[in-house]
């Protein structure tokens, strides 16, 4: 789909047809069952309304999970626009199903507006998240005058790098022009803004006035949000989510757990027990990996750069090697750093023929997948897609999933509903916490208090059919913590 | 598409299309990758050709793997004839991809006659079988005459019973009616042999008279030819590929410990972790199940009959409980016994909302789906294809994967490669010892020699990068077994 | 402690010191606790007292557990006299206590002789040995006359060694000189019987042909009588106990998981996790220590020369190599092979400074600790009991538990109370076949019917509180079992 | 022993006899080879010798691995007194190898003044922690006057308790009466200050004066320094070593995961698994303890209060409920919570017979010992030294092990050395920092930076044979670390 065919039917409604909403509210119903912090919320705050008034631009994975984080979000009173923050992992019969809502039709969708479609462009991609800025309708129904939304729900810090770049422009009353340092989707940025700044030269200084707060799903788009504090250039308070015990260890490790095996299986099909699988990177990512490996029968060895986690890998039982030493005997290859061109074309040149190569850290330059698509004579083979044979030179193959893009996305359906239920539960809190005290969050990077982190993992027991333990009064006072919790220190590493 | 169409237009040749034929060609290439068994055998008697002259009618599951199989019977010399034998189990891209065959086009496939498509009726598959034994084409270019194959590959039995029920039939001159005790697929058979009866009345025994021998891959065949043997009905040798080590205990539990959890994925994408899960079943195929779902952080739960095994999942460190004690607090079933109704309606009816049930033991009676279907009230709506939700008149629902079938198969794509390749290994071993060497197998039932097991598992070892020991000559000679094996007693249990 | 003070003060008498005693029996009481099997057979077996008239020599492992096994063949009416079958075995509190009995004193022991003493010299073994086939005290207070007893109870088959060997000189009328070839012990044997030939010339004929039967615990013993039963020279009928399911699957599989690490932490206190580990033999005994050093955080690389159970390892996750490939990196060695030499001096001179080597698997000849010895430049220097520092010529030490032989003995306790109740069951129930239903076994080797293995698992699931499903009639119907069991063919691997 | 006999031959010397001297240094030499870290220390600065001049006074359990830690001090420069901080930990083979030193003799020790044997009463206690603040000795010889150490090492506070008390009542000038609410062992401690005040009434007062610091090794010595620090009242600058990454995550987590196994093998000998095993609290050591505990093939089941825990245990695969659901069904009770009467009385009068009960928590109230004692009608058995079997009223017993107190400590060795390698080498660090850098750290309580932290780690890799990545320069700018680390920010949780 273009961007001229999308706009020419109205496009957060021409996604919407009735046979892709109906799939997608039967998964929403079942994904309600397994995400029970957000149902739970709603129950507890569907009657207060705590974000009544919220305007929330929503840019992350347009999935079946989202469209019931989205409808959580409506359920407290928020009115909403969303846009995936990434170009492949939309599931168009969720954006279908939150788009037409529960009660409503294709003709009548009554649910919420949502620009993002499987497979989109970068320039479509910048183009939905512009779109998800633009409150114009939102705004003539409303007796209040607005320009866009008043809070930011972000995935990686997209929609806030494009607010803040947008009120730095207008500030400068230019957009520079792309450098060959810019990385062509920087080039688009650069663009869309141009086109904004030419048709109203103060919007986006104008949205960054009236928004809130952000809350901020992502090592990345924390890492990005720090930096912004530090240069005191941050135009608005932001909660860390990412950094809640029940986000990172949670979504990082038991989702990995999880659906490093289920991308492996869909894209392959190949048996993981006996195999050798190398992991680099053993953080909470590397650690859900390996232990989703192990646990059908690989042989996991893990590379690392810091001793710390180096030594809890020895200590959890795996062999700890550099790439170098093992390449030529390993099955399957996972990276799990963050960090970019862990695997090398050097590397991907000695892995045995038919090696997988995959990529559950963040960004597609964790494998050096550029050098690869440069390497003479090398030819790229679609298996079926998001899953490609890359013929080396050498006579041998290699297997890349996803394009060395998160194939747990790509490959697989992304982390299951009920660890995202926790990641979720923390963002509804975070906006909550930004929008209904804003008092207490001066501009600032935070994370959420830990009596919130506690709350998400409560709300998410019974579910499992687990039974707390209730501190005595003498226990709490022995360890000298409140009853009800808060239970640790701010640096208990759980 | 109907047995009319289907004939109409040739059906072997039908359902290849040139996309589905070339997707199934990179997939068998991959295949090959991960079924080293197979591919060492036709290195091994690629030139020799044992099979030359063997004229095979195979029965079994039309998927990657089995092209892989199905070509290296061609490889060593045999023509073959293929169905499917299960209705639902076809991948309809390998079966395209094997009548093209690797040098042929759609126009003038070069590969081998299959009778199969996903989805068959009950009438489409018996039609499918009866063609496989029509060789007529085969024999129309034969120098000799023949009627139908001279041996038989067969996984559950379906192709030997029609020899056996059509040589009983032309024996007694007549083919009964079904009665009310007879199944509807029975009374189909009944209907295909008595149009048989009509057309040629002594076609089955003249087919019944060449086959040299039948090797049987599953547990339900092995026991029918058991009973045919022990009965003095046995028309001709049978060897129990099943029974072989390297099938039983690595189809069974390494296959299963792979593709449950897929289907489970694929199914339904819920999060295994922090569930409690049922295995019902505590053999070889439970004890995969149970450690897949314990390698997902599940707690398992498992329930037995016999206190052998009910002690070694003790042992294991599973609780081993009646399915009546616990079942409110089930989120995911799973039955692995090979027995009937071992859930049944009243244990559905006290399930948790939304609880999944799936079997991957063998037929769908391990769960009641009949009784489901006939409770009052009940309400079955399609989630997806094999994904359907019951509605109970209780308020609850649950999920039955694949209407109670092997869902590792209707969910999944069965077992992979690397586990099918000792199976297909030991069955292509089994082949060429019936065809090659007669006089060893006078008629009965046999497992194949703890020598060619042993192969079966040393052609596989290098893929894995497993280096084997070798025993000195004193150490053989100390335990008292060859240097090069075999090395155990026929009761070793492994 | 001498022969001759050993018999001066009447031995068995002399070990049961009350101290010993009353600590023996804290130790038993404990025990029975963890011995349901035997526990059960006392409540169903105690009235009727099928062992009425049975005079049983018992030569196994003093132990413990061993007294819970004795004091339950006197509860069922048994006579008893008993030895250890190693000369480092025996737990003298426990021999002391059986000694003196549960309601004895030093003084009026009101037990059972026992001829066992801790850290025996060969000598001292074989007289012990010996002195229990001297049933003169029971034969002069009894009714009827008698020479010896007339069941064995046997591990590792000395006792009916000894029995064949004394029927074998007394035929030849001489009992032949010690060859260079026999070993030290063998030498001591022949005078054990040099001396009895001429003392009583047809003692072991006359014993031989009052024995009904033997039950024989072990691989080796179980190997001794099948060599003797096919060179037609077995003298009475034997029951083969090593090969029950709920024998050698648990015994050496769980219990070696059990003890291995005990007397690892015993002998050296070092830390398993992050350690290479090697085990040489994936048989029970292997997966049990793997399985054991896994569950510590311990690397585990395993050493097979059967394919199958070689790739089984693969399939387990384990890395499989030659001892040769990685013999530098490992820090603690497994042997449990049952084989010679798996582990030789050179491999010795290449391990790291302060490696582990310890053996769980039989002879102290899996290590070539006569090799070690002989190395010339070699130093011993003991640790501690049982945990010898060798310091190598080439400056490097290996640390090798109980001389070589089995570490789990020689450094912990053996397998656990639990573990021995299921082998000792299988003793009870074979003791009580083989005297009371001799019709039922000609001279030849047995195991026990799989209805008995079941029952002895069956003992053992109240203790752990595990439930079991009962079949329905209809479902035993189905798969062709009595509703009572047994469930499975004799060759089911479990 | 009695402290006046003990004086009177001069206590330090006395437990030196040369058989433990000998068999202490064996141990200490094979110890030295599992503790990288300290004697990579030994060799980083033994030359330049950081902790010359330094006067450690080491309150610490005196065992095998503390006598390496005491030999690195040395080997830095320091002059080292020490006592043990447990009345029970002490190896007395470690002591008086410490004692006579590698080069002294039983008549000419060259060693470190050791005030410890293991069963002190708890007068003996702190009379032995007085004595080691006596450094006239060490005075005398001393060109420079001085009253005590310069440097504390602490493990629960006991030496840092004494000198801040001293202080306290010095400038009070005296010691209050012990009231009815004082434990007898602080009726103790102000005994011996109430002596000290008479004989030399500024005594702590110089002595806290001339202390530079204090590293303290345990969760409860933290938690009195912190709150000292908040009150105002803390003396001298203080290292939290426990909080220590490689501290925490490592002595708690995997010195429990092995020692926690060790102490129930050698009090008990039974079998865990099949075994139900019951974790309370799922911290650190409760993750430990459930892993070990999995590892032997138990079946876990956690307590936990804190919903985060609770939550991470379920994703582990734990069954998570309260004492009282499941109390009856419970084979092994371990408590790990840090916390009071969290096994308490009624719940001991619901456990099965010989459950057996265990702390490795921190004090003997975990399990309500007090009120057990106080039961009408409960009667004690010694089963062996530090197993008691308690017989209820109810006429059932339970087993207690150590008293309630740490049962790794009392029934096992402890944490093994390369765990307490970590720990050590973290206190060695924390000592030069205090002692080597006192300007970085005004009163105050501190952790390690993470560069230290990290370097701990980092020592211990080698042993493993762990290979380490190295970040590339472009790495290492794109995440925004030194190549050579601190590479986590310090709120990571591992």
């Amino acid at each position: 789909m273009s961007i001229a065919s999308a706009t020419a039917v109205s496009l957060p409604y021409r996604v919407a047809n009735l046979r892709l909403a109906e799939a997608g509210r039967h998964q929403i119903r079942l994904a309600e069952n397994e995400m029970p912090g957000l149902m739970s919320l709603r129950e507890e705050f569907g009657e207060s309304k705590p974000l009544a008034g919220a305007r929330i631009m929503g840019s992350l994975h347009m999935t079946v999970q989202t469209a019931v984080l989205i409808e959580t979000l409506v359920a407290l009173g928020a009115q909403v626009r969303w846009v995936s923050c990434n170009i492949f992992s939309t599931q168009d019969e969720a954006a279908a199903a939150v788009v037409v809502g529960p009660f409503g039709t294709v003709e009548a969708p009554a649910g919420v507006p949502v620009f993002a479609w499987k497979g989109e462009t970068l320039e479509e991609y910048w183009w939905c998240t512009e779109r998800a800025f633009d409150w114009s309708t939102e705004a003539a129904a409303s007796a209040e005058p607005f320009t866009g939304p008043n809070m930011i729900l972000d995935d990686g810090g997209d929609a806030t790098l494009l607010v803040h770049k947008g009120v730095e422009f207008e500030a400068a009353g230019r957009v520079p022009d792309a450098t060959a340092a810019d990385s062509e989707e920087f080039a688009i940025v650069l663009g869309v803004l141009r086109d904004s700044l030419v048709n109203d030269p103060t919007r986006w200084t104008r949205i960054a006035a009236e928004i809130k707060g952000v809350s901020e799903e992502t090592t990345t788009g924390v890492h990005r949000l720090y930096e912004l504090a530090a240069a005191g250039e941050l135009l608005f308070p932001a909660i860390n989510v990412n950094d809640s015990v029940t986000k990172s260890k949670f979504d990082n490790k038991y989702g990995i757990r999880h659906s490093l095996p289920d991308g492996l299986n869909r894209a392959t099909d190949v048996l993981m027990g006996g195999k050798v699988a190398f992991v680099v990177g053993y953080g909470d990512v590397g650690k859900g990996a390996a232990e989703a490996l192990r646990g059908q029968g690989a042989r996991v060895i893990v590379a690392e750069v810091d001793p710390i986690c180096a030594l809890q890998a020895a200590m959890d039982g795996f062999q700890v090697a550099r790439i170098d030493s093992v390449v030529e005997e390993v099955d399957i290859w996972v990276t799990g750093t963050g960090n970019v061109n862990v695997i090398g074309v050097d590397d991907i040149l000695r892995m045995k023929h038919l090696a997988i190569v995959a990529n559950v850290g963040h960004f597609d330059n964790e494998i050096d997948m550029a050098g690869l698509a440069q390497l003479e004579g090398v030819v790229k083979v679609e298996i079926k897609p998001q899953v490609h044979e890359w013929r080396l030179p050498n006579g041998r193959s290699v297997l890349v999933l996803s394009e060395g893009r998160l194939m747990n996305l790509g490959n697989a359906t992304g982390h299951p509903s009920f660890v995202m239920s926790n990641s979720f539960t923390n963002q509804v809190l975070a906006q909550i916490e930004l929008y209904a005290t804003p008092e207490k969050y001066p501009i600032g990077v935070y994370v959420l208090p830990k009596h919130l982190d506690e709350k998400v993992a409560r709300l998410h027991l019974d579910a499992l059919g687990v039974e707390l333990t209730t501190l005595r009064p003498e226990q709490a006072a022995y360890i000298g913590v409140p009853v009800e919790g808060p239970y640790k220190v701010d640096h208990y590493r759980y």
